[in-house]
């Protein structure tokens, strides 16, 4: 028997109607779907039809971007999945939530909860919030230093981790007769006493299907890197090279083997933004369309964001200026990074870097047909540069149509990707392990 | 033409298995259903059949009650209800959340997300929480002061209040064509700077169908009626007598008027544990069976959170000793006080008082047929005691199965009772108006 080919992980991260920041523009957007349930339901639906792993949504506590110009308002995705989980079956479900703006106890409750409803479909990207606006809604003037709020992410993911331990599963008694429900030495109490939190526990939710959700991680700063590869079960990365992919993949793997684990644990998907026309011409069409559609003070607003100071209209037909090394930033220290390799590398004005921009804000747009999207797709994932790709449709919903329609029965064809769940839940697609309990696990090796 | 009848108001106050802290020993109560998502969709289809304005769910940051003797873990409310709402049209869906332990940026979110999914049906349980346990999951060692909470609580409302009036209703423009998507000018941020909270704003998700969601009130405690009377649209009280119910009516209307608000606006619900038989004997049969259920340590337990002190089984056939006036107490307020005036007007052992308490916590049970149910709720609805009741059904599923089918039948045909939901949102089924917005107000103003 020959061993099964090595599966491609395919994770829809879903934005509004859609990556590109023009994409309202286009005559096919709905003007009120990015805040309109039904649009995601749509958007679920297909992407479970699609065999996807998972779907993900982006979040942080703050308006971003500029509403002037672009639809930025959004549901809290820690609400809109549990009612997307009501009306499907197998894809995963992840949230960002951010360990900055979050008590651990509440968030590792919802969680558990979105575990229990989705039958072990939830997925938490762990982001810390780079950005002043988040910081400003939560009594604070500047966003906290880099450093500090990694310290911080560690120690809530440590102690979320204890509360989703805090249930041992064969708590349950349940004699009706005796009238004993559970076993009280088999849910206890965490007394967590750390730099940051003081957590007594247990956790008011029961074990759930995946015991705690899939642990996603975003950030490819160093401190990003190093807490993803301890922590990380996937890992979403702006890889703009093949060169670039390798380099970042095969450092997470190595560190991740460092730390003691399985680099196969370590599921690595790099954003790839789709522009897919039926000829390498309508791609390009299809491209240059939303280009033209950009509107430059959106552009400027975001890149100020991302740069950590202000580039005005002024800078637009200049060469990006010196920043000076990414230690510098506080905030998405990875993105600066990204954004001033492409501005350096390909040599591009403001105006051309915005253009670049406008698919994707640092994540690899590739423009063809879907046998060229499939064919880039293998090649990086024979290539050790990825274990699959986050996918984001520049258009919602027409591009995830398109994807699913047209690249993924070339996949399938190809033997790279599922043709049906085979799991139940997200750590099944991911072809990961569910986690022990180190209660239960203390207890056997007691015995 | 005759005006139309005054209307209940009810509401389905969905608890684990039951109310009753025995309701799990029943032969027909599943063993984990207090955690399944299938379970609460049996219930609120029930509701939603049966014309209910809401159904409802208590909650608090921790591990309540005593795990050993009956099932007390279960899912958030505010991830649960999105996942109703996705099954459900009509019904409101009314989730418990502390101010006390969240910040208010974040949960404005989650409301404002839960009102837009449901197409404004989100209502806010506004609570303080009380409890050390809820305390000692987030950094402290026992509860903040009772008047502090309520100090906070009335900050973060007026943050959140804020937060869903940032986006005025005509904010969007939407032209393709100009690439213009919103007013600037008409999302605000809201620069609030008080005692608790520094929060810019604006809020990131734009207006939903009720501007926010209904707010509701449960405490009633002098702290608690002077913000129910201040900013609740709903209360849920305990009330044990038709005199008591009366007194707390007419003292919280009066409170609304001299705060200058409609006091029609106050929705007034005392909590109801409706044990139902289709003769008084099968009901009264019924609820000694519950009782011969109870396990004295659950009780115990329980009364001792309540009262802020350790009762042990040497108290059992003692009376209840005398706690002091309520002011001791910084938890369980009006509880503390219902509890203490139930075990002195009938001269109760501890004994007798934990089997008087365990249907309802202190709130009123009530053992007959349909027609005495309808007749008792008919009764404090026309003695201005009730503008509804919170129906608190012992047994879930079952008892509200009958009051669905045998009590409401009785209420619509003496014509109390809505036949068919006539309204869309949570506000319309309570005979609310739709709050206005702060900054369009002013616009209009300086016109």
């Amino acid at each position: 028997m020959t061993p099964p080919k090595r599966q491609l992980h395919l994770n829809a991260f879903l934005h509004t109607v859609g990556h590109h920041e023009a994409a309202w523009r286009l005559p096919e957007s709905g003007i009120t779907a990015s805040w309109d349930y039904a649009h995601y339901v749509h958007l679920t639906k297909l992407a479970e039809r699609g065999t996807f792993d998972s779907i993900f949504f982006a979040d942080g506590p703050s308006l971003m971007g500029d509403q002037r110009y672009r639809p930025v308002g959004w549901l809290d995705p820690t609400v809109l999945l549990p009612a997307l989980a009501a009306v499907t079956e197998h894809v995963g479900l992840v949230a960002t939530a951010s360990t900055t703006y979050n008590e651990p106890y509440n968030l590792a409750r919802r969680f558990a909860s979105l575990d229990h409803i989705s039958n072990g479909r939830a997925g938490w990207n762990i982001v810390t919030t780079a950005g002043k606006d988040a910081a400003q809604n939560f009594g604070l003037d500047d966003i906290p230093a880099h450093k500090h709020r990694y310290e911080r992410a560690t120690e809530f993911l440590d102690v979320c981790l204890k509360l989703w331990d805090s249930w041992e599963d064969d708590f349950l008694i349940g004699d009706k007769e005796s009238g004993r429900f559970a076993h009280g030495d088999k849910i206890h109490t965490i007394d967590h006493r750390g730099e940051f939190f003081k957590v007594r526990g247990p956790l008011n939710v029961p074990p759930t299907p995946q015991r705690h959700p899939l642990l996603v991680q975003a950030g490819s700063s160093d401190d990003g890197r190093a807490f993803a590869a301890r922590y990380a079960e996937a890992v979403f990365t702006a890889q703009q090279t093949l060169e670039d992919g390798q380099a970042f993949y095969s450092d997470l793997k190595r560190q991740a083997v460092a730390v003691g684990r399985d680099p196969s644990h370590v599921v690595i998907l790099p954003g790839l933004v789709p522009v897919i026309g039926s000829t390498e011409k309508e791609a390009l069409e299809r491209e240059a369309e939303l280009s033209r559609l950009q509107v430059a003070a959106y552009g400027l607003k975001q890149l100020s964001q991302f740069m950590g100071t202000e580039i005005t209209e002024s800078d637009l037909d200049k060469p990006l200026r010196d920043y000076g090394p990414v230690k510098h930033q506080e905030g998405h220290q990875s993105r600066f990074q990204v954004i001033t390799d492409i501005a350096r590398r390909e040599n591009l004005t403001v105006r051309e870097l915005l253009l670049r921009l406008g698919g994707g804000r640092g994540h690899r747009t590739f423009a063809g047909t879907p046998e060229q999207i499939a064919d880039t797709i293998e090649e990086w994932f024979n290539s050790g540069a990825a274990d699959g790709f986050n996918v984001m449709a520049p258009v919602l919903p027409s591009s995830l149509e398109l994807f699913v329609d047209h690249v993924i029965p070339l996949l399938r064809k190809r033997g790279l990707f599922r043709t049906e769940y085979t799991g139940k839940t997200l750590r099944d697609h991911y072809g990961l392990p569910r986690p022990g309990n180190r209660y239960a696990q203390a207890g056997i090796a007691a015995e």
